[in-house]
């Protein structure tokens, strides 16, 4: 492998323009098909990964040179080595054992879109770029919106419209922004320290960060506190005496971020309770359904959004559990005209006479970066591939799945859930009744100490926290924590693309045999390994 | 088509999970190596394209349904439809003949790259959520970092490091906070209002934005004018004037944002004497060499970037002129604690023992979003690929065209060349002495103009619109244009991975052929068409 060394070498001013084109499309097919077995071959093989990587911290600095190569190496050598040195730091999202976080749900109509939009690689900044990028953003944004019985407000068939975002947390900036100057632009500029802005203490990190970085001075961040008795969901009273207090104070009420799926627990805030008490201040509503918004396509399941026709806003993550590969944030507005207030640049270079007609969507103005990539292709692809009917086949699969696990954990009364499942994540424990109260003695890094008794709840914890960790350390399936009102809780969340019943039945196996083995080591007074 | 119109139909409860599975590897196989075929088959055949799209505002509507489809379409016909109605939509970047904006060149490499990212579909938004996307990462930028001879101190060797955002926009708006921040915790966070930010006329409108969103006062957002005297750099000696004014006027200067290859015309802010100016003051100094941050790999470019060890954080978009597919940009910052502190998030649900060990980056924390794709796959195959060798060989191709078709203008006395060429961009026009100083008449919208006189300056910019406009209404190149210090110029942008010599000489002729075509059409009394 080559360095740089040669920095300093005499230009060769003679290197002709026939070096071989680095888009040679006989090339692009011989390497591209190579690809495709390569990723082909991975799908195929991806139950022989264990799910979350086992390596260390530093791993691949030890395999890889210090500097990148003089001269080119071959697309075989490459392979061989994402296959030896990539594969292995690699935690499958992709695998059918994959119940962690929320899912990123590929599927076959995703990735050849995502092919096709990298294919094609236009900037699609304003209309003008590449019309097809924009005008069938446009269009899928409307399909969808009705596929959710979205308010035809949010609609550009109705004044409204839809943007793809990269994120959710984009989407959430980009509305804050919005709505701190549509307020600004009342109250005056000097007066951006006043504003206040609304969530609960179960909504996304993201949230705070647009806060911070949208320059929201965040001792007038508000976090209302949820209950387990109230499924974590926002109280709209309490968001009311909130508002009231924060106005007495002299603030200004700007910008509710309500949530139809928590990262947590999928918690559901009530929206049309909660955009009422928002319409008497004046205040811009976001709605962030990141991850349950894909299943409202299911007649079923749309109660969970009814409320929306109060909001200003709504996103979802068409990337977590749509089969859209990552990157893929829908966001729609009723007023795209205060998003395109606070985000619209016009110089000079970008200037061009189908913007000046005004008959076309600039969609640079509806989000923070200028270049963009086609991103609808691979919406319009999934769309088209499986049509309505086969998306919500696989939603609903994935709930019947998660329903089979909850299923059994109510049979096995060692397990608790922890609260109600309202899609296809199932929060769960082993229960406090499944541990002994004995005071139970057990070894951490070479001390005793004894659990029960008055430490009883932090040895519940403690214990499902070891649950976690030994169940994913085996590589076998894979599933994440959180603690809400103080409980350490698992998360099953079935979504990946590739999972089946047999893997759900194979997942709750695992479970157990791992609760047996933490049960019969800290529920007794035999100490097991050190930790 | 179907339609939603069943969205009250009763719900089949008995959906098995066995539903074909979206992501069946054999199935991926089969429609991989298809659109693989559709690609490269484009590629091949791209030049029977106009380059810019001849559609009009609206056109897709009319083509594709009202509505999602309800049942799957086959991968057949959505092709065909790609083909029929998106194709004709497409602006085409990556066509040998498009010279506009700033290329979006692809490669092979970049393409693949992105492939296994999205074959992958990893959310890499911690080192724990997949070790391997956070450690390729940063060991790339390491290289990449080392390959610009970026200072050590913008290395992770040196205790800096390098992240990928998508856009500069990102890049800018991060920093932005980042600085902002900074200064904030020293003055207090109510002072955000005093906060002042400096760059120049030819300065990107993405730091515009980035400054509205990050809710810098506008009135505090200083332009440096530039003049054409100076080849539009920035004046230092202004800048501290600027400064020293803003100061007495109670204001605190935070940020320079300094250019390497403006928009306009790929002018040079002096990086060295700029950043000396802001060290006076404690500002924070972003490079943005979005364009021509990439061509420093070459010892004889590298000199336009001396100087930037005085500023804090430098970024290139490798999307653009460094065949590595859109979004790509890289940012390196000297001190990422500044970024960190400003963007963290540590939620529960995100809580793990690697990141508590601070062994570990975790990206999240570097950017805007959660979320993140393994943008590194790309950069890193484009730098295995190709090695510096052939990177460096195919900027300068790119180079040496620009510089050809310089030498054609130069060659023709009727054009003229507006401002020096640093890089593969050409800004020229025709020349004001080629059109004739007599008043002329001509005809727009059926009303009889007369050019010539004092009315020549106006003259000369609306013919050079009329050749560009005709230039690209014939589909055969595509250029745009900017406006600088009254200029109406062409920008001629070599850089698309399939341009070679043949092609620069076939747009030489077009240009050619335009210019005789407007200039006796306007050149004479005669009248031509209506316009």
């Amino acid at each position: 492998m080559g360095s740089l060394n040669d920095f300093d070498l005499p230009i060769n001013d003679n290197i002709s323009s026939n070096v071989n084109n680095p888009m040679d499309p006989e090339e692009f097919r011989r390497q591209g098909h190579m690809m495709i077995d390569f990723i082909a071959d991975y799908y195929k093989n991806i139950e022989k990964y264990p799910v979350l990587s086992q390596v260390e911290p530093g791993y691949l600095k030890k395999r890889l040179p210090k500097s990148a190569p003089y001269y080119p190496e071959s697309i075989e050598t490459i392979l061989n080595d994402v296959q030896d040195h990539i594969v292995p730091g690699i935690t499958h999202w992709q695998s059918p054992n994959y119940y962690a976080y929320f899912p990123s749900s590929g599927s076959i109509a995703g990735f050849l879109g995502e092919m096709l939009a990298t294919g094609f690689n236009v900037v699609g900044f304003n209309w003008m770029s590449s019309p097809a990028a924009t005008e069938l953003e446009s269009i899928v944004m409307d399909w969808l919106g009705d596929m959710l019985r979205l308010p035809k407000s949010f609609l550009f068939s109705g004044n409204g419209g839809g943007v793809l975002q990269g994120t959710t947390c984009e989407a959430i900036l980009c509305t804050l922004v919005a709505a701190r100057d549509r307020t600004l632009n009342k109250i005056g500029k000097d007066n951006i320290g006043k504003l206040s802005v609304y969530c609960s203490d179960q909504t996304h990190c993201a949230f705070k960060k647009a806060a911070q970085i949208a320059g929201i001075n965040m001792n007038n961040f508000r976090v209302i506190p949820t209950t387990l008795s109230s499924s974590f969901s926002m109280s709209p009273e309490l968001l009311r005496k909130t508002i009231v207090a924060d106005l007495e104070a002299g603030l200004v009420p700007t910008f509710l971020l309500a949530t139809v799926g928590t990262t947590s627990t999928t918690a559901v805030d009530p929206l049309g309770p909660l955009c009422n008490v928002a319409k008497d201040y004046g205040m811009w509503v976001h709605v962030d359904a990141a991850y349950a918004g894909s299943v409202c396509i299911c007649p079923e399941f749309r109660h969970f959004i009814d409320g929306v026709e109060g909001a200003n806003s709504f996103s979802f993550n068409a990337h977590k559990w749509f089969f859209t590969t990552l990157d893929c944030c829908c966001l729609w507005v009723r007023d795209p005209a205060a998003l395109t207030k606070s985000l619209t640049t016009d110089p000079e270079y970008l200037k061009n006479k189908a913007t000046e007609s005004k008959q076309v969507v600039d969609y640079k103005d509806w989000q923070i970066a200028l270049s963009r990539r086609f991103r609808s292709l691979k919406l319009w692809l999934v769309l088209r591939s499986y049509g309505v009917e086969k998306l919500r086949g696989f939603l609903r699969s994935h709930v019947k799945m998660a329903k089979m696990f909850e299923g059994f954990l109510v049979a096995d009364d060692r397990f608790e859930i922890v609260v109600p499942r309202n899609f296809a994540t199932v929060c769960f424990r082993l229960s406090p009744s499944a541990i002994s109260t004995k005071p139970v003695l057990y070894e951490i890094n070479g001390t005793r100490r004894s659990s029960g008794g008055a430490e009883k709840a932090l040895t519940v914890n403690e214990i499902n926290a070891k649950l976690m960790d030994s169940i994913n350390g085996s590589g076998r399936i894979y599933m994440t924590h959180s603690v809400v009102d103080g409980i350490f809780l698992l998360r099953f969340a079935v979504g990946a693309s590739l999972t089946e019943e047999s893997h759900v039945v194979t997942a709750w196996k695992v479970v157990k045999e791992h609760a047996d083995a933490i049960l019969s080591r800290y529920n007794t007074c035999e100490f097991g390994p050190g930790q």
